[in-house]
């Protein structure tokens, strides 16, 4: 079969792999309907190092069961399912506890050796606690929408649930990708009152005003946090998301946060120290997040997805077929494309 | 009368000053009946710079209203009362949401040109919403305990709030020094498991032991962070309480936290990054806390005070007056002793 290998920064090849194949009597084997390229795939797409082998990419993905282990019980042949970015087994204590991405079998798709999903096919481990399955058909209308469960939606929605966001709620957004999008729709789904968008590309902005966002902040740094202040009665923003990762968003994010506010950080970060120690100290500031449990929650957000009330399939503004993919890393790295959908 | 100056590192003296006098409508003038050095007057008196005018030291202490201006209406002449570490209005929109330390008239006694508690008296701004008035007598047997209200006490109750203790969650206390002893007291009061402090005095582990803690780590480094996941079940603290603020210590912390769980950081930042932002991300860790709110703990702690159910004054190990203020810092700095409380 075909899949997407990385083999440096900036070199990412379609290949031919052997067919994936049950392992463990817990594996299943999905034929992939529906994947897309990550903000996070960028961060490899920059600056990784040449690799003889390659990653094998891509870590969210739609698709339609097609072999199970001996102890796959909760799905079957056939199923179309989402496969959200991380395995996670349903059984340990912190699967019961709803954060799947610290499961004590954890593993994440497309990255350190393990099968990705910009590919025809893969072998999925802990298919009964990883795989959630829809109620829908393999080619609905609301793929798109669907797919975004896999892990944008998720994680935006981690973001503000970390932020506690709630109503009444003053929200800043740091970062207009396809996460900080999906965090505009989770704040306005949580019942914010006023949700800032921190970016400058104009049709990033759009769609986010579209999703809910009320004040747009296109400047950067100490005139961000100002004009922050400014929107919000000279205070900050009582719930930050940070989807973006670098240490200078992160200090944006602090310094943007009110008194006693908290900090949802899902952009993977870049610096092994988080800024801005005192201002977080002194404001009796909140810095969590993480991996965002997005198997967990899916129950609470496929609802909405299926009747319309959200959309966050919007966050796709290209699609490409297996050989249109290193075209799409390159679109999305340019940002000419928030987020790119591959149906293989 | 007569108040404790520091002009330099180890530089503490005692010095005839003016008498505090109401300046504004909103000020009280209280009477010094007790007041103590803190773990926080340790960092000026190790690092600061000479200064020809000095600093009051100072910012614990409970005393007897002898004056009050026209427009305090909530505190009266001769009410005993505690004078948190922080001023605040107890009008504005953190004081009503208890969070009287972001209070927009905020400021902490004994810092920044502000005067001391170690003192005969001193002057209060915003006394109605600064000070609580103690139903008991000046020289109350429960003295050393109620005076921790005005920090340790309260400040150790936050460091677990915010780390989110509760009934049958593990917890960990990092360091051993007045406030991570009341720590200590204040998860067990919140339900906690297990309690393990993280020290090597072996007078401040027994006073631990006493207080409630289950365990001792007096491994550091490394090797802390293995000796605390083994106690744990292998996944570490739902709720560490970081009370020393080191980098190394909030390193520590970090690394000791269950994936979930949650930092409540107490100890005055030395340094401007939290260390261990990647742990923390991948482990979904939340980082919090900062200047405790200690006015607003009060109404909910005076009660276990008064009847005995928590004795945070053993925290006490020696009492000084004025005179004794320079060689109660010596004995503090030298680790001979827990905590000083001043009887002017």
């Amino acid at each position: 079969m075909r899949a997407t290998v990385m083999h440096a920064a900036g070199d990412v090849r379609i290949e031919d792999v052997p067919d994936p194949a049950i392992v463990e009597p817990t594996d299943a084997i999905m034929r992939v309907t529906r994947a897309c390229i990550c903000g996070s795939d960028l961060w490899p797409y920059a600056s990784m190092e040449p690799s003889e082998t390659g990653q094998s990419m891509g870590h969210e993905a739609i698709g339609v069961v097609e072999d199970v282990g001996s102890q796959v019980t909760r799905i079957k042949k056939g199923d179309v399912v989402v496969m959200p970015f991380a395995i996670s087994d349903g059984t340990c204590q912190f699967c019961h506890e709803g954060l799947t991405t610290e499961c004590v079998h954890v593993g994440f798709f497309g990255n350190d050796g393990m099968n990705g999903a910009q590919a025809e096919a893969l072998r999925i481990p802990y298919a009964n606690g990883t795989l959630f399955p829809l109620p829908v058909g393999e080619d609905d209308a609301l793929m798109p929408s669907l797919l975004t469960l896999s892990d944008v939606m998720g994680t935006g929605h981690h973001a503000a649930v970390v932020a506690k966001v709630a109503p009444r709620k003053r929200v800043a957004v740091v970062g207009d990708g396809a996460v900080g999008l999906c965090g505009v729709i989770a704040a306005k789904r949580l019942g914010a009152e006023q949700i800032i968008i921190m970016g400058r590309h104009p049709d990033r902005i759009a769609l986010a005003r579209d999703f809910g966002a009320t004040d747009v902040v296109s400047e950067r740094g100490a005139e961000a946090v100002e004009r922050v202040k400014e929107l919000t009665g000279g205070y900050g923003a009582h719930s930050v998301l940070e989807c973006v990762g670098h240490g200078e968003s992160t200090e944006t994010a602090i310094n943007i946060a009110r008194p006693g506010g908290a900090v949802g950080r899902v952009g993977v970060p870049q610096h092994n120290e988080i800024p801005a120690s005192l201002p977080a100290f002194f404001g009796n500031i909140t810095v969590g997040g993480g991996p965002a449990p997005v198997r967990a929650y899916i129950e609470e957000l496929l609802p909405d997805i299926l009747d319309g009330t959200i959309e966050p399939g919007k966050v796709f503004d290209r699609t490409v077929d297996l050989d249109g993919v290193p075209d799409g890393y390159r679109a999305m790295a340019d940002r000419e494309s928030i987020k790119v959908m591959v149906q293989p």
